[in-house]
């Protein structure tokens, strides 16, 4: 059985840059793109053009740069942005114009301080605008989490009437739960007139720790696409990390689902977006983290050597790791001590190992890691004082 | 309509404490702990008491210390490791042995190298012996999320009737998706004799990005105890995050379900663990991380402004954040700089602020951030031009 494809929408460039800290030059992002394109990403969200002269630029140069993905461009429901936006992206290969505007009732009352009926209306005329320019036009409909669902519906049904071709349903404060967020992208699939000529995508953020999952429940509800960024960066606590999507996909087969994301590169794509825009990934990271593939109690390392299996899902050589790390603490057994000290040159018998393994814990204690280095120094103890019993 | 409570049972010092770089000396555990019991938290796993004798002091002078809190020692299957931790336990006020075995098929079949029989009477064995040292006693069935459901429930039909208390049920290779793990759960819940009697548990790990996930499909199918630690930490890519736990329970009151944590305290304990491990939080971090609660595109600053709901769902306040951090970037609009300039002594008005945005872009193009001490210096060029114009 043939597996339906989700595209993926990477949007590091865009909700990613957005972010505290993470600003990049034009040169940095076109490195960025230039890898996206090669991760195998179907859509590219530059920047938000009209927000300064550099971002346009940035966009303008993406656009022009990007061979395989589509580039697309962030506006506001305001006629400039979307003119601005079209103008970024004159040179890409295939364009996308991303516009919409809030439909929660917080957004519609707090931020624009409008009506329903204007929303429903405004956010038509914008789509129905970029369209004058494109003819891949993505809607979304911010703090949709938040929206009811049969306003969201009729918001959605006035963007395809417009000409939208995706519908993006952000979860934009992040409050939704899985069961929550599968329901209304299953409520759209069902009363938006026209859904089935469009792509339903999910855009999580990460505020309760969830975006990864809703993003899951969206798809497995009938959505296409996810929005997502490369170590989950984004604003606040984040966006839904590519790689942990990717990564759901590859070792749930029975999902039926897949992306066209070279895995391999992933590692690596993470190391080069943190370095460039100076956000450290932490160490317990799903995927990408250091820890990620470390293998530190002794019940785990006992398990790993015998069987890699026993505790890894994923072959770290998937996404680019080259291997597992089984790395010495005062937590480490037996069976992990005589494989490093194996490595390094002893071959322990059993009552050796017992000794030595006595030495180790001894000097782990006072250590956060035991590095080869240590192995010979405890080695040394080990025999200096079997020498004196001797 | 009142809640039901769910059970928080840290394992921040042992299977977070287990990681690369993260070990601490017994005055660190001590000053973790004793923190744990003031956050609220129902029972400290406080370590491994045979795996060094040092973890077996810790958890002594912690079982001593902790006042309100159960204390919990984990064990293998084996008579000396159940012996150890009665030992180290020997002063706790509310004592708790953990133990168990593996039960997958891989760790049946690679790691014990015995047969599913043998591992039943195996755990039974290991929960009866627990049981002649202290009333409390935890089963865990090792790499239960890639266990069968129905030998699941034999092996912990065996462990409620050798005498465990609570049964967990960890996804151990953080393999699950929620709405599997929720029918593990359940069907456990259905199918071992004696359950109403027990308090099913989740130990979810974070290998997919699922953790949190999981463990909110688990209590929402039955369960009623989950274990996390601070900051996610744990082995690879670590282990439920108790703060994600402890929010989304506070903002989902549909739930139906409450914690004991005190959440002010979240925020300070994030660091103090943070700090005394060595192992940094990144700023996307749910909840704890420092962008958590920051804003820095115009569209969401604009709405922040008007109504931190616009793009908040908690309040900072309640996790012990000060207040949500407007941060001035190219991506700022008109309202976050009228704001943050407001803040350092300058009322402009619309169309200063048209002409002063304008310098702005301009400066903040160059820059990561804009600080306070930047805008004295965009007034100023702001100003000295004006005045050449004048």
């Amino acid at each position: 059985m043939s597996t339906e494809k989700v595209e993926i929408f990477d949007t590091t460039l865009r909700d990613g840059e957005q972010v505290p800290g993470c600003k990049l030059n034009t040169t940095q992002k076109l490195k960025i793109a230039k890898r996206l394109d090669e991760l195998g990403v179907d859509v590219i969200e530059a920047g938000f053009p009209v927000s300064s002269p550099q971002d346009f630029q940035s966009v303008s140069e993406i656009a022009k740069l990007v061979k395989n993905a589509t580039v697309c461009g962030l506006t506001r429901a305001v006629k400039n942005d979307i003119e601005v936006a079209a103008q970024a992206l004159k040179h890409a290969k295939k364009p996308r114009i991303h516009t919409g505007i809030g439909t929660s009732e917080s957004h519609i009352k707090y931020k624009f301080k409008s009506t329903p009926q204007e929303i429903i209306e405004r956010a038509g005329e914008a789509v129905a605008y970029a369209k004058s320019f494109v003819d891949d036009v993505e809607f979304y409909a911010e703090d949709a989490g938040r929206t009811d669902n049969e306003f969201l519906a009729t918001v959605c049904t006035e963007a395809v009437k417009a000409g939208a071709t995706v519908l993006n349903i952000p979860d934009t404060t992040g409050y939704c739960l899985p069961e929550e967020y599968g329901k209304k992208i299953k409520y759209l699939k069902d009363n938006v007139v026209g859904i089935e000529n469009v792509i339903i995508s999910c855009h999580c953020h990460n505020d309760l720790g969830m975006a990864t999952a809703n993003s899951i429940a969206g798809i497995t509800n009938g959505a296409r696409q996810i929005e997502c960024t490369i170590n989950g960066i984004g604003e606040r606590a984040g966006n839904t990390a590519l790689e942990e999507i990717v990564m759901i996909l590859r070792q749930h087969p029975a999902l039926n689902l897949h992306t066209d994301i070279h895995s391999q590169l992933l590692y690596d794509t993470s190391k080069m977006v943190s370095q460039e825009m100076g956000m450290y990934v932490q160490p317990n990271k799903a995927i990408v983290g250091a820890n990620a593939f470390a293998h530190s109690s002794g019940i785990h390392q006992d398990g790993v050597i015998k069987n890699r299996e026993t505790y890894e899902i994923i072959n770290p050589a998937d996404v680019g790791v080259t291997e597992s790390a089984i790395i010495l603490t005062a937590r480490s057994g037996r069976a992990a001590l005589a494989h490093k000290a194996k490595k390094v040159g002893y071959n322990l018998t059993k009552l050796e190992l017992d000794v030595v393994y006595k030495e180790f814990l001894h000097y782990a204690d006072a250590r956060k890691e035991v590095l080869d280095n240590d192995i010979h120094k405890i080695m040394e103890i080990y025999q200096s004082k079997s020498r004196v019993s001797a």
